[in-house]
């Protein structure tokens, strides 16, 4: 249990540790201050995900197509980074995924209700980059965004950028 | 396998991010930069910490004196946190321990031998929190110091301050 708490409050002290350093000495953040923060998170989760698809395919056998690549995503790796699989995969078979995941870790220690739904994103945008920086291990570039509507739910969508 | 490594990737991310914000625009970092970055590893680890042993200790039994206090951290703590016990526990009986690790899972991921022996207090600062965080939080204030000097081996040095 501790385990699981340990990545979930290291990950909390970042987001505020990232958030913080950017507003030292402003008032209010503008919405250039929040691109800095999400571009940090977001690019430390990249070199995790990177990091950890590597461990975690090294004894895997190669992937038939991109879709096989999105599942494995899906079930191994969210369940080794989430603890959990994602519970709804969508595609429009056209290089764009929705990954539908109904307890989000990182969201399950906010409060859910409406009244923190603003504050989802920071909490989002790591994750959003060890998505994608698994996909790049695995020869996949991508865009990946995620939403809130209801809290811990949460949609990764994932559009791969065809060359 | 790869949940483990989440966390270690994630601690060096954090590590790697606030020595490069110290430094930034900066050509050499002197010794009162490194004692930032030092501080506010720590002081992350501190908050994590506390966190992971109000969960831990939630359903446990009282604790009967300190040494029972150092003797839970040296085992089930150690081993959520670090994945492995202390290996050896020494005390002056006077409030002094000394904890080592023989395999310290934040540095197995240095090289060992020699050459980064210099680089290792980066990687002990935030671990030296998470054991001072603990022991806060059951009643202990203390100053817990750490040092190597064959990797990846580390001895942790927790001083409890009395009243």
């Amino acid at each position: 249990m501790a385990d699981e708490a340990l990545f979930e409050f290291l990950h909390m002290e970042i987001v505020s540790h990232v958030y913080k350093e950017q507003q030292s000495g402003k008032g209010e953040m503008d919405n250039k201050d929040r691109a800095v923060c999400v571009s940090v998170l977001e690019g430390m989760g990249f070199r995790v995900g990177q990091g950890l698809i590597e461990r975690l395919t090294r004894d895997s056998p190669s992937f038939k197509d991109e879709l096989d690549i999105m599942k494995f995503v899906c079930k191994d790796f969210w369940t080794k980074v989430f603890r959990r699989q994602v519970d709804n995969l969508r595609t429009n078979h056209q290089g764009t995924y929705v990954l539908q995941d109904n307890k989000f870790a990182l969201l399950t220690q906010l409060s859910s209700g409406k009244q923190y739904l603003d504050q989802a994103p920071k909490y989002l945008a790591f994750s959003c980059g060890v998505v994608r920086g698994a996909l790049s291990n695995l020869g996949l570039e991508s865009v990946v965004t995620a939403e809130v509507s209801v809290m811990p739910s949460c949609k990764f969508q994932v559009v791969i950028q065809k060359l």
